[in-house]
Parts: C-alpha cells; sequence; structure tokens
C-alpha cells in the first residue's frame, strides 16, 4: 500500500483501517520509507488524532515490526512503566521489592534524553553493572532471581524506534495516541502479561492536566485489554521531584537509603502503591491491603534490598554499594543553595530542577553526550515545608565548581518561597484498570 | 531560529511571526535542513492554515531565496500563470496576441506533471525549439520582440523548488495558502508587474469547487497588492478540456490553428478574456472592450501569428511550423471513438482525459520519464452536443497501437453521452482585483 494514500486519508480526518494502519508500521521500520513521508503522517496524527481502534492496531502493528518475546521465566512475567519524572526512582525501589515477593519482572529501560533521567544510566553507575545484555540472559536471571533490569534492546518494536526518534525533532511528541501506542507497543513486545503504569501530571512532567493523563490511562489500559494483557494504571503527581535525589548515583544510593528502612516518603510512597498494583497483577495477593502487607515484610525484613543485591551481582555490578553507598561516584565538589527569606516552600519547578541537573552533566543535551554518574542535586525541602532565612534548600553535587555556582544560583530561582502556609503535594490523583477509574 | 519552534507554533495553530516565517523559508532553501521537519510544518500547515498576512509574508521570503530579477524590457513586464488544466493552451495563443498588441510578457513556465500538460514541454514540440534560456537572453528577447516563453530557472525562489517537491510526496498539495504563495513567489522573483491569474475550476481542476477557487484567486491578488503588484484573476471552467486536442504538438497545432483564425471555440474565448486583463494592467488599453478590440485586430491581421512565428524562431525553433502545422511531430497511428449511442454529450472527465494523455506518453508519470511529443489526442465534441450513435467522438494519436486501443477504450468512458440536452460548460465563473470580486 501506497504511504501518501494513507497520509491523505489521516489528513482529511478519516480513521485508517487496520491494512491502512498496519502499512504504516511496516513503512516506520522499513529504511526505503523516506522520513518526510513518516513526518507528514505523524503531523496529520498529532493534529487529526486516532480513536482507540486505531491507536490499538498501531500499538500492535508496531510491536510486530520485531521480536516479540514470549519468555518462560517460571511465572506470569510483570512490568511496570513511568511516563518519566525527575527523581523517579521508583524502579530500583520497587523491583527488588515485588521480586522478593514472589514476582516475575523483565524490566526493559531507556536512556535519559530532556530533562528527565533514565533508569538505566541509574544502574550504569554502580561500578561494574551490565544493563546491554542478550535476551537469553535476562531471562535466565529472571527464571534464577526474579528480576532483571536491562536496557532496551534495538530489535524491539523498530517502527516504534524511528517514529520515536522523529517525533523528537518534528514537535509532534504531545499526541496521546503516539504516546499510548509508543510505551505499549514495547510492552507487547517484551511479552509482560501484567503492565503497571506509572503516569506523571503536573508542570514536571510530560502531561501537564490530569485530563490528560487519565486520557492516557484510559488508552494505554484499552490498548492492552484489546492486546489480552493485564493493565492497571496509576495517575501520580510530578508536581515537584518525587525523590529527594536527582542525579544517577544519587538516585541509586536513595533507592538503596529506602530499602534499607533509613528514608521514608513520597519515593516509598509511590513505590508501594505501583508495587501492590504488581502484585495484583501477577496474582500474588488478593486484594491491595494483602498485597501491602507483602511489600512491607519484605521492606522491613530486608529481603528487598538484598534482592537489589543479588540483581546488581547477577548483572556484573558491585553489590558491596547496597550495604556502602559510599562506594557510589560521588562528585569532588558541595555548593549549599539557602532560603533567601522566611516563608514555606510554596513551589517547585521540576523541569528546571530535572534541565539544572542535565546542565551539570547527569543527563544528555544530544544523544551522543557521555553523562556524569555522580553529579546531581539533592533537595533537602518539600512543598508545604516551613522555611527561614538562611536554611539550606538544597545542595549541589558538581565535577565543576563554575557550573556548580550557575546551577546553584537557577536552583534557588526554581524553588519558591512564599507566605502562609500551603498543603504537601498530592501523589496519588487516580486508578484505572479495565472496568473501573478511580479518581483519588 | 529553531525550525522546531515554528512547527511547534503552527501545530498549536498559532499565527507565524514574519521572523518565523523566514525563518522557514530560509530553512527551506538551506540543503541542511532535514526534509522531516519541513514535511512536518507543511501538514501543520495544511491542517491549520495561514491567514493573508503569514501568506503573503511567506511567498515574498521564498522569492527572497534566490535572484530576484527587475528586467528592463522596454516597458512594463506582465506575466500570466494558470493553476493547471487539461488542453490548456491560452499561453501560445494569448502570449503573441498582447506582445503584438505591444505588451512586454516574460513567460516562465513549467514542466508537465500528472494530468495537466506543461507549456515548457508544448513549446519543445517545435523542431529546434530552445526553452532553457539564460536570464540575458530571455531579457534581450523580449526587449526586441515582446515576448519569451522560457522554463522556470532553478535560481528562482528555491525556497518554493524545493517546498513544492516535497508536497507532492506528502499528501500537502491541497493548500490554498501553500497554493498561493508557491505560484506568488516565482511571480514576483520574476519581476512580474502585472500579473493576470487564470484560476481552473471543476473536476479537471486542482480548485474543485468555486469557493475554493475564490479563496486562492483572492489569496494571490492580496499577496500581489501587498507586493505592490497589479494582479487581477479570472476564474475559469474546467468542466472540460479547454482546447479540443490535448497533447503537446496537438495543442501546438491547436494554438496555430486559432491564431490563424481557422479555429474558433473556448480556447480563443479564455484567451481573450486573459489578453484582455493583460493589456489592462500594461495600461495599454482604456478599458475591456477597447482591449478586446486591439486583440481582435492583432488576430484578424495575422500580427498574433506572425509575433508566434517571430518568437519560435528567437529561441532557434523553426517558425514555418505557422504556415504548416504538418511540420510538427505526428503521431503514426490515429484511432477512432465512437459513439455507442444517441444521446447528447453531458460530461467528460476531464482528469481522465489528461491521464489518458499521459498513459499515451504525452505526459510524465515519474520527473525523469521522457514524453513523447507526438502522441496525445483529440475531442470531436463538447459537452451540450448532440450525438448519434457511431459518430467520431475523438481521436487517439499514438505511437504504439496497442496502448491506443486501451486509451480509446478509456476514452470513451470518460465522455458521458445522457438522454436529454445539456447547456454548454460555463467559461467565465469570476473576475478577481484589488478592489472587487465579480462572479458572473
Amino acid at each position: 500500500m501506497d504511504l501518501i494514500r494513507v497520509i491523505e486519508q489521516k489528513k482529511l480526518g478519516n480513521a485508517l483501517s487496520k491494512e491502512e494502519i498496519t502499512a504504516f508500521a511496516r513503512a516506520a521500520a522499513d529504511p526505503a520509507t523516506p522520513d518526510y513521508q513518516l513526518a507528514a503522517l505523524l503531523m496529520a496524527i498529532r493534529l487529526n488524532g486516532m480513536d482507540a481502534r486505531e491507536t490499538a492496531d498501531l500499538t500492535l502493528a508496531m510491536a510486530r515490526t520485531g521480536d516479540m518475546m514470549a519468555p518462560d521465566v517460571g511465572g506470569l512475567p510483570v512490568d511496570k512503566h513511568s511516563t518519566g519524572g525527575v527523581g523517579d526512582t521508583t524502579t530500583l525501589v520497587l523491583v527488588p521489592l515485588v521480586a522478593a515477593c514472589g514476582a516475575k519482572v523483565i524490566k526493559m529501560s531507556g536512556r535519559g534524553l530532556g530533562h528527565t533521567g533514565g533508569t538505566v544510566d541509574k544502574m550504569e553507575s554502580i561500578p561494574g553493572m551490565r544493563t546491554e545484555l542478550p535476551e537469553e540472559e535476562i531471562v535466565s536471571i529472571v527464571r534464577r532471581i526474579g528480576c532483571c533490569v536491562a536496557a532496551q534492546s534495538g530489535e524491539l518494536a523498530p517502527a516504534d524506534k524511528r517514529l520515536y526518534a522523529l517525533r523528537d525533532v518534528t514537535a509532534t511528541v504531545d499526541s496521546i495516541p503516539l504516546i499510548a501506542s509508543s510505551i505499549m507497543s514495547k510492552k507487547l513486545a517484551t511479552g509482560a502479561q501484567g503492565i503497571v503504569l506509572d503516569i506523571k501530571v503536573g508542570d514536571g512532567a510530560l502531561m501537564k492536566t490530569l485530563e490528560d493523563a487519565l486520557q492516557l490511562g484510559d488508552a494505554m489500559v484499552d490498548i492492552g485489554c484489546k492486546a489480552g494483557r493485564r493493565v492497571t494504571a496509576l495517575v501520580t503527581g510530578m508536581e515537584e521531584p518525587l525523590g529527594s535525589h536527582v542525579g544517577n548515583a544519587l538516585e541509586v544510593g536513595e533507592a538503596i537509603d529506602v530499602l534499607a528502612g533509613r528514608v521514608q516518603g513520597p519515593l516509598l510512597d509511590v513505590s508501594l502503591l505501583l508495587g501492590e498494583q504488581m502484585l495484583l497483577l501477577a496474582g500474588l495477593a488478593q486484594d491491595a491491603q494483602a498485597a501491602r502487607g507483602l511489600l512491607l515484610e519484605a521492606l522491613h525484613s530486608g529481603k528487598g534490598l538484598a534482592k537489589l543485591k543479588e540483581m546488581i551481582e547477577a548483572q556484573s555490578g558491585d553489590g558491596a554499594v547496597t550495604q556502602d553507598t559510599g562506594l557510589l561516584p560521588r562528585a569532588a565538589h558541595r555548593i549549599a543553595v539557602k532560603a533567601d527569606k522566611n516563608g514555606y516552600l510554596h513551589e517547585v519547578d521540576a523541569t528546571r530542577v530535572g534541565l539544572i541537573a542535565q546542565s551539570l552533566g547527569a543527563g544528555r543535551l544530544r544523544k551522543e553526550d557521555v553523562i556524569d554518574p555522580a553529579v546531581g542535586l539533592v533537595l533537602l525541602k518539600r512543598i508545604g515545608d516551613p522555611v527561614r532565612e538562611g536554611d539550606l534548600l538544597a545542595q549541589v553535587h558538581t565535577n565543576h565548581p563554575d557550573r556548580g555556582e550557575q546551577a546553584a544560583q537557577a536552583l534557588l530561582q526554581a524553588l519558591h518561597i512564599g507566605e502562609g502556609s500551603v498543603p504537601k503535594a498530592k501523589q496519588l490523583y487516580a486508578v484505572i484498570a479495565k472496568d473501573r477509574r478511580e479518581v483519588v
């Protein structure tokens, strides 16, 4: 089928047939297809939309352009995906916890680009850690210990890989059908049977409004159900960074602190919420309360932390970091950011915080940039906290004092102190499953 | 300026600033700009539109990406442009006629692509004819004899050249702001001070409805006025081919027959309407009636035909064709198409007629195809004519009897004979100038 006829249909605002969608996905996976035709079609989809049936068809068609894993991991494989946030290290907290409860987790992750970090980059800050693993090794690790966090392989959904890259440079990222089909095509290809989605909402997230987040959740749950997978989506807040640490080794350290029971707060709270859903989908608990009981038992007994150590060592990393976070890379300089007035922390510009961490070297501006695992920043106040002039608000970790000073200046601008008390930021906004949608 | 920010603006439905439009035009002329970004922006413009100010800014910005001719031709240079029709040879009739009345015409033409023919291809069916002329030679010919029909140079509006080619392969041809700015950018670049536009409307034209044709006319007249040029647009009918001949040498022959006074009909009628406007814009007549008087005098005295001969010879062609059309290339075979019932000719599928001529070799399917100047077809009935079974409806001129037979079969399907008389097809639908818009 001629791709130009498919573009024509979408341009006119018509729904694409299954055949047209399949032609589109195959064309995207075919290097002979010119980028400009794909770009025109992406913009037509961004502006004229796609209905639920088209979106589900596109997802499956993209998944089928590459390998379709059907891994035998000795149990029902469950997976979790976040739409991306700042200081969002839930993967490193919940994957060991749910695996310690008996779940089988194949977690394929991406690298960071833009203001949000990537789990693969975080993992690689652990000395010796390998994330580029062949499929057989991933499956064998999961069979043996229950979990593995690996880098997305290029063989999975190659159509998505190309379209994802093109969207970034053609201003067509912000399309709910395209976001939903991109995420879900990879999840379908990895063979996950239970999929928990963490849809971030707020100024620091791709979805800025609850309405958009709910729409995206509906679309992804619908796709999963149409493909015969169990899917639950949580909408969670991204008004401020989730954890207090932003930066690769810093976030790994914080996840270890949470698993060791030294740190509580929103990062643990959201990890437990997501973990509950994973255990439910895996059929390892009857209800959320029972699931939470299992997770807390794994946390308090230290089984979660032990599972993280096992997983790090299975991937050739130095498991000793789980006992001593001082073994993680550390930046040479720390610069204090202090409050310049009294009041309450009213707002944190999470996107800006992510960009500041990126500017320190924690993230990439271009795909080929090399990141510095040690740098980043630590926030010491959360929204709603009272602040007195001179209080330590944050610390910048840097290997370049000049860049660090700039970052500290910028960080002070990103933390808005106002008069009068304000409530803490909300974590859970909604739960979406096949037959229910609860807005909290 | 970053092109992606321009795409973003148009995607959101915002009007682009003059700076954004200029950045777009410059990016289009810059080979380093990736096609996919231009394609995404073209689709965003197709779907979200551009207002009159944006369209005028784009036109001028595209014109300025290349040479801006300011030819000294010894008078006010006037030009005419048709949006493209089937059997539309007005250029070869009216250019010599208005030049014989004293006008100075630099006519830059394109080659045919798709179902409509190109004037340059038609001209090149005349033995020896050169159309690829350097600017100085074009200007010198016009100074000396008053007219020259040459191929569009690649140095004019290179941004438009690239966008035009991209639109063809990204389903973004049918955008009034893009069509208007494409046509007018080239006219502004050639330095035409008076511009007459022939906007074809009907099934055989790009504009299918009068409403669209009027919108396009308004847009182009507005652009011209904003750029300080005199512009008049006529909306004329393309319900059936304009002339009775379709094919390169066949159309040249028909134009010569019209100038020799041997043939009347819609081709002459529309040429006179357009010619009147050219003389008015050139300031060579006070009103339409006076202009028509001058044109008819040039026709009846033979001065128009003599001017065509002069022009052909100035461009190294064999001027003797104007006395003997038998010197033009002729196809080896003629196949008759006869009526299979009694009635009246109700409809002619002009697009299909164009495609049939193309299939015979008169047009190109791909840019690199070589055309056969001799082939084509001649229609012997017009809409409204009574028809009796066995009457000769058309003749196919071919060098391949097999292709010719197929073409004859297809042609019979494109000529719809029905019961009951129907009126003749209308020629003039509207006149649009700076301060008036008359729908006839």
